[in-house]
């Protein structure tokens, strides 16, 4: 299994999470790309990090709507989002070249994750730029959304990911809680094993779905996400699930 | 001879220049990459210009100041201008990387060019950036400035260049009139034809300064760019003056 | 009658427009305010000119997105609207306050004009700011929309436009063609005429339509747009149909 | 004595400074107007958190640089700053006006404080901008600078601000410290003490210099902000030192 975190959000004077402790645990890093958050100065850190704890990097492109941290829906062309994302993945491309590293994986950021698996026109913009781009990267989205399915006829290298810090409801769709209530790192845990093990998740109505994951995400901007991915980690380690980078798997 | 001009300058609904008009005239097209101009859309459109008229690409890297255009001394640290150099390089590398083509030079844009021409900390902070991320890029600079030195010292491919539409003073240092006098395409090509064939130029004062160039350069945005371009490319061709794109020289 | 135009839509280097010819023909200019379009030093300059040629001054408020112009909706929240929309009234505030001048509307600039004329959670927010920041603004809407009628309801002067430069449909709403066929000053005073003395606009379909309309707008970035206005108001004069800013008819 | 804190320097998901408990024991807030941090949905939380705790409100006016939080010189004209400071203090007027309270100071921000302290044609731009928009607001600026002398000359309010929280120098000029040591709440507390009782501060060579203040300043993006202002206000209590907001003093 492997686990993949988003890094490098912070802007300038604002800090968000802490990289380096949620590093020690991970396998892949979804680097933001200074669309929806992140400056180049970050990105540049954030890569080192990485480097540093051989974390495979990923780009984490977004909305350019920093303000929103990109969550906020834009209508943006498909030839914009192309184009942005092109923009995104030759930016942080030019950071792991000179520290000699490169690149695992893309996914689509906040509100850009949902257009890019619900419209063919944003899925095949994405696709467009992603497969000309680099056919070798892995594509981390949600399982048998459109743009899963679109990636895996393209012959792309689609990762199917689980995000097991959220809720989902019996359709397999995450459920955005008003008050997003922390969970206790154990409890991620348990439902990182249960994915690892049984390819299955309980849902808010205590029922357990199908959730077959290649790579399970977990968020880096939660308070206590060091220590999530530390049990999540300990656990594997502990069960004997192998944990290793989605390229390496 | 290699004539470069700024293209890509546009931004959004905001249009500036007349590139494919210039693009048919020129050896090497200078795109802005997003910081004081251009945005993602635009690098596409240039980039593809360019392959259409067979003109080799550079990256015109910026101040992060589109409201100055990159006009605006900005103190930011070395650290942040190596690492907004990487960002722009590898952002528009990636147009090129799916047009299949590659990058011919890099040239720093407005304050900027002053910036890493006078403080050796910006210097090195550009010429760390560039050498690292691609040692066979060719830089456009003023002959012998500090970067110019200094990029000679470090190996890389270094051309002098001389804006053949601006004003010198005696000691080869460009006047930036209050007005600016629009030349007559005419005018440029007389200076553009000194400057190939004696490596000199005449300044304000009615002297004639050493001008040796490898490349000279005319201002995308004036409103009779692509007459005067179209004048020198014409004044080059009947005196037999050969017009290659420097990496071809 | 009242003809508005957008106004000072120029950013930094990039100019859009020729406001000072406009100006000359109109009698309300919308001020763009940095969001959509504008910067601090245009919006000075472009209050100046409407203090000159005795034009009265509205804020023209568009979403935060200056590379798409303000035309790419965003799923902003209510409460961002709101806010964003206090932000641009008192930014364009400060400008009239040194030059002695008030404000005399409010428009919704590009996209925004369409989410508030049919999203009530828009229109609630947009009116709450315009109300509680200066009950005295007029707002200039299309008719029969639902903000019009709730901005009725609260009190507020709200004026009826009508685009005399774009083409409606038998119900009245823009036909946005896909190639901006422009107009010829002509013809759009000729349907300028046709609103003020009839309160009729002919359709695509070669009908005519209701369009009663307390202001008529012309589009200030269309390339003929200074003969536009000076065409219609020739027009207005020559059939003494007064021409005057809404705030004093 | 009033105790001024830079407030509202959070921006879309990023969130600086605890502003709510800082509020509770100051009398001036200075708000960020969006440039160089804060946001319109961020300035009208400020304002009211400022109405909800009786702290008068002041813009806190920066440069147009979110990434580098208005702390990188950029050599904009006296014109721009001109207008951007105008910009900024009608934008937060608005969040005033409809809470009906009113503006009390300005005080730039970062690197603009130092510009307009050490420039004349910054000075005289920002006291234009300030003295034609609102001659009755306090201008919160360093002693006997060259903008405190213009800004007395011109007959506006100028209040000479004391940085508790940071070191000086035996000239009256702040040290700023490599690595900012964090200063214990009592030790500010007692400078502020020493700065309201004596008029003077203990320097970092030992030395006590001058220092009469009409308000000091802490810094409310350090860790124990809250603490720090919390124990200043129980120290003044304790002696009796009256705590006013600069308005009412």
């Amino acid at each position: 299994m492997d686990i993949n975190v988003d890094m490098g959000e912070s802007f300038g004077r604002y800090k968000l999470g802490n990289d380096e402790e949620v590093m020690k645990h991970i396998t892949s890093a979804n680097v933001a790309c200074g669309f929806h958050a992140g400056d180049p100065l970050v990105m540049d850190e954030t890569v080192q990090l990485a480097k540093k704890y051989r974390v495979a990097v990923g780009a984490h492109t977004g909305l350019p709507d920093k303000q929103g941290f990109g969550r906020r829906r834009m209508d943006i062309t498909p030839e914009e989002l192309r184009t942005d994302t092109l923009y995104q993945l030759g930016a942080l491309d030019a950071f792991l070249k000179v520290r000699s590293m490169s690149m695992q994986h893309v996914k689509p950021h906040g509100i850009l994750y949902r257009m890019v698996a619900e419209d063919e026109r944003y899925a095949d913009a994405f696709l467009d730029a992603v497969s000309r781009y680099n056919f070798q990267l892995y594509l981390f989205v949600q399982r048998n959304t459109l743009i899963w399915e679109r990636g895996k006829k393209l012959g792309l290298k689609v990762a199917a990911e689980i995000l097991v810090d959220l809720s989902y409801d019996d359709d397999g769709n995450w459920v955005l809680e008003r008050k997003k209530k922390p969970r206790s790192p154990g409890e991620v845990a348990e439902r990182a094993v249960m994915v690892a093990r049984q390819g299955q998740i309980n849902t808010i109505s205590g029922n357990l779905i199908s959730a077959r994951a290649d790579t399970i995400c977990c968020h880096g901007d939660s308070p206590n996400a060091a220590e999530v991915v530390k049990k999540i980690k300990e656990e594997y380690e502990r069960l004997e699930i192998p944990l290793v980078k989605i390229s390496e798997s």
